[in-house]
């Protein structure tokens, strides 16, 4: 394997592989959704003074910087911590040593807050090549976001993500540390909240029992339909929740995604709708329940696509962390609309069952 | 809002919010699973000779740091692109000036193959305070994976992950600049595998249609039953693949694994079992159904967890992508399984339908 390459270990460099689950026991009694800069921020940074000389700080380097890396910015304050500006360290290199902090620093410079959710956070981080953030909070320095603190941020709403995509509660340590009490505390919440909403299935067959019972092979397409219908809105709600968390997608833009996911509805319809009724073809129902099949395929399709862009966009809307629409989430709501649909179209068309 | 501490825009700040799709697109006529190390490395870099001596290169820095960034390391190479070793920014900066490179640069050091796939070296980086990593191939440096590199190397393999996992094909281009049609592409060739999976489900409930025919209410708890299996299942594949994507789990780990999920499904099948009886009870529909239904509610539900535990890993042996795991993926296959399940317990149970 190639892997071996990666064999001689440098001895600076450091793998803190479960750094982030510190962050998230410190976090842990908080709503999962709730994670602030606050938990990512490092004390790790240089301070220097508007007064002090290049010179003074040059020959001061080798106490100054404290791990290998060398950061991006130093950061310019006063005894009060209130934050006067930045210094690229690639100034102060190059500059002459007679110079001081404040001829040289910059006073304009992106800053995040404490209190800002990660959430909030991880759409502007995510793509933007920022190397190093100052925390500020009333104009004072309350520590910095440096390269690694970002990753770190990023990685852990992107675990986060994962976890609510499968319908269970984000885990607070590492999943081989978890135990299986742990385990089922986290995904039971979730299990019982999609069983009380697909129990209304039940309901549902149960209204349409006489149907059901004058052709039983309406009954064979339930999972086939049903799935379907899922297994479309998931793929549309998956990547309009990485969308909007990568900030690609906006509220702004309903209409733009509305449109496009309803064109596209139409041609998988289309496509699915004939497959399906190949399908109910083969297993010989008689042309009438094929008919129905067919038509409620292309009609659970499309309602799926509805329903998948629409309910991301409100939840943002409502600042609910969208990722929480998952694929359980979306195939619970198709199941029992999707057959209210079925035997609507049943009843339409199956003159005998109306 | 508190975004708005971050309008400021230091000019230097870069963000090249495309920039991953433009890697994609160097990708897109290969398997979606084989993005190469070779696509995010960079030309960057500072090289060195091993004769040069500490002042020279210190008095050129203005002239060699072309960003604002810093970077961790210098790369000593020769005419030919040798890579004999890495300098730390740090040391050449606190060594004194009559120095030569090789006095002080380092001879062990990562380095990654451009060969490797992205996947593979995912794992490895994510968790890892990994500044910079030189790609060499033969001895020779081919690249660097500068930290924004790396960055974007995570980021879109966390996309690709998300988009696998909700059963559609990663998108080369930025969600809104997709078109309905290549949408349609992406997204009807799993769409069109899991209808083909899922088809079977309509065998089945064909070989049982007596047993329909006799216990009509059977087919209230159908959608219930398959949903929650595959809820449950998606909740451990997710998990699981993610903590495989992060290197928390690997092949080794199978039987911890296996042993962790099937204690927790034990607790959550007696959890959700519990909670089918109620619900058959509630629909009144005799106490032999509702036996069934408890029943096959806990079976399914391990069952599940079985399922959904060995697959992921059995994909990752077999060099597969286990994020193309999804929920899709795994309620397809708890559908056709589950129901089987179903009515061999009612033909057990229900003895005037054996």
């Amino acid at each position: 394997m190639k892997l071996t390459s990666l064999q001689k270990t440098a001895p600076s460099v450091v793998c803190p592989a479960n750094s982030h689950a510190e962050n998230f026991n410190e976090q842990q009694h908080n709503n999962f959704d709730e994670v602030k800069v606050s938990a990512y921020m490092s004390q790790s940074y240089i301070a220097v003074s508007m007064n002090d000389s290049v010179a003074a700080i040059k020959n001061n380097l080798a106490n100054i910087l404290t791990g290998d890396q060398i950061p991006t910015y130093l950061y310019v304050i006063d005894k009060d911590k209130y934050l006067n500006g930045l210094l690229l360290m690639k100034t102060l290199l190059t500059s002459s040593d007679e110079l001081l902090v404040s001829d040289i620093m910059r006073r304009d410079f992106f800053s995040v807050s404490p209190e800002q959710s990660r959430e909030e956070v991880f759409a502007l981080l995510n793509h933007c090549d920022v190397d190093s953030i100052p925390v500020v909070e009333f104009s004072k320095l309350k520590g910095v976001l440096r390269a690694q603190d970002i990753a770190e941020l990023i990685e852990d709403e992107n675990t986060q993500d994962a976890h609510l995509q499968g319908a269970t509660l984000p885990l607070e340590v590492p999943y081989m540390s978890t135990s299986p009490i742990t385990l089922w505390r986290k995904r039971v919440v979730w299990l019982l909240m999609l069983f009380v909403a697909e129990a209304y299935t039940g309901t549902v067959l149960k209204a349409f029992s006489d149907q059901l019972e004058s052709a039983i092979s309406l009954a064979f397409f339930i999972p086939l339909l049903i799935g379907t219908g899922g297994n479309s809105g998931t793929q549309i709600t998956s990547t309009l929740v990485r969308a909007m968390a990568l900030g690609e997608v906006s509220l702004r833009n309903l209409g733009a995604v509305l449109k496009k996911e309803i064109s596209t509805s139409f041609l998988v319809a289309l496509t699915i709708g004939c497959v399906g009724i190949f399908r109910a073809w083969i297993l010989d129902v008689g042309y009438q329940v094929t008919l129905v099949v067919g038509l409620t395929m292309m009609a659970i399709t499309v309602w799926s696509a509805i329903v998948s862009s629409i309910i991301p966009m409100v939840l943002k809307r409502l600042n609910i962390d969208p990722a929480i629409v998952s694929a359980p989430f979306i195939a619970t709501f198709i199941d029992g609309t999707g057959l209210i649909i079925y035997f609507e179209i049943a009843k339409l068309i199956m003159t005998d069952l109306a």
